[in-house]
């Protein structure tokens, strides 16, 4: 029983209108590495957003009265506090060095996501417009190349409230449910389980992290491989969207 | 670059006063297994639990008015509630089908990390008394047995706000630091991160967790080698306490 996951890293510097899926099957090739059905791809959302030239160029930004207000209050630039306001429906909290919101896309995290690291100074990139979809684009030309049924996850590191540190999660998925609820099933003592529904798709994000690091090591694809349960939640109707906890049964803002 | 996850898969139901390591190495030994220094053992908290004879038999706790009245609100049984309580310092949340509180050891989850899959019917599995501890005296036995460095990690399965479905987390940790921090080390561009602390045992717990299952598969001990940053960040002295946010810097609750 093992799972495979492999750093792919020889991908080069990501820039806008590269072809993502055509640069993952070179560097595939490179590496002789043959693909199953069930196999994920996991692509660090940085350079979904490079290839899809959605990076901001703070020069550009002109601060609003409340970004300064809020810049003021974090310590942190205005420019990039009017970014973290456009990027975001609600501003949640605002603290001495950190902003929390809920961004376009519904996802609760800080800065509203927009990364400074791993982009050309005086820039940053924000989550990509819709990683759903960018995962969708990617999987079906993978899927296509290769023949084989995969699953692409888009992932972004996130802090968690309670817990020390960020962690890899999932802002993007096609071809997989990214939740397998196991209510039903019978664990070892014959109990049917009552309430186990497991973020797959998040522990696969957090899976590819490790390997991905986060500073120079350049390896913003992963490939994990020997999943059992990938083909039995193959799913293309569902997004990344159902990760996200409504509004409503949310007690902790 | 790749890191195999490997789910150890002939150990035996566990029993009270099973040695673990033991049945580890075991394990290894039929497998054929080699171990290297910077090795991880992600082990389910619930075998430990088992082991340390940490059960609770549910028929024998009487509820407290307050357990009665939670228990009504809930729709939990009176006996796990009264159980809940018991093991938590505060109650955060209560709701129609949850009960969020932070545990003795200082995590903030659901019914208090107390499990009810996976063991006899009538009883329950509450956290271990000091996964540090475990994670400790099972990483010691397993270094000297295979002249190895080795970490080890006790790892349980949690909910998180703002996303739906549990993730595997690190509550307990020897032999490394479970944070990395990797403020002042240069990015892609050759600027200098800020503020990239990564919650790398989670993570590993996280990677675990994809293996393990949570019903019938019985793989409750993983073996995650092929790690370049374990032994760079190896540490005797740093606990899971370090992944708890502080009270004071934790604006959720």
């Amino acid at each position: 029983m093992e799972v495979r996951i492999i750093g792919l890293t020889d991908l080069p510097l990501i820039k806008e209108n590269d072809n993502i899926s055509k640069l993952i099957l070179d560097s595939l090739k490179k590496s002789s590495i043959d693909i199953d059905d069930g196999d994920v791809f996991v692509i660090a959302e940085t350079i979904i957003s490079k290839a899809e030239g959605t990076k901001i160029d703070l020069k550009s930004i002109k601060p609003s009265s409340k970004a300064y207000k809020i810049a003021k209050k974090t310590g942190k630039d205005p420019k990039l506090v009017e970014s973290i306001i456009n990027e975001s429906n609600e501003i949640l909290k605002v603290g001495p060095d950190f902003i929390i919101s809920e961004t376009k896309h519904g996802f609760v995290c800080a800065n509203a996501g927009i990364d400074e690291s791993n982009v050309e100074i005086g820039q940053a990139t924000p989550i990509p417009i819709d990683p759903d979809k960018s995962a969708e684009i990617i999987r079906k030309e993978l899927s296509e190349a290769t023949n084989k049924q995969v699953v692409v996850i888009i992932s972004d590191t996130q802090g968690r409230p309670f817990r020390e540190g960020a962690v890899g999660v999932t802002i993007g998925i096609s071809g997989m449910d990214p939740l397998w609820n196991r209510k039903g099933e019978i664990d070892l003592y014959g109990r049917t389980l009552q309430t186990t529904n497991i973020a797959v798709a998040d522990e696969l994000a957090a899976s590819a992290s490790i390997v991905m690091g986060q500073a120079n090591e350049a390896i913003p694809v992963v490939l994990i491989k020997g999943l059992s349960y990938t083909k039995k939640l193959s799913s293309i109707s569902k997004t990344a969207k159902s990760l996200i906890r409504p509004k409503k049964y949310d007690v902790f803002r």
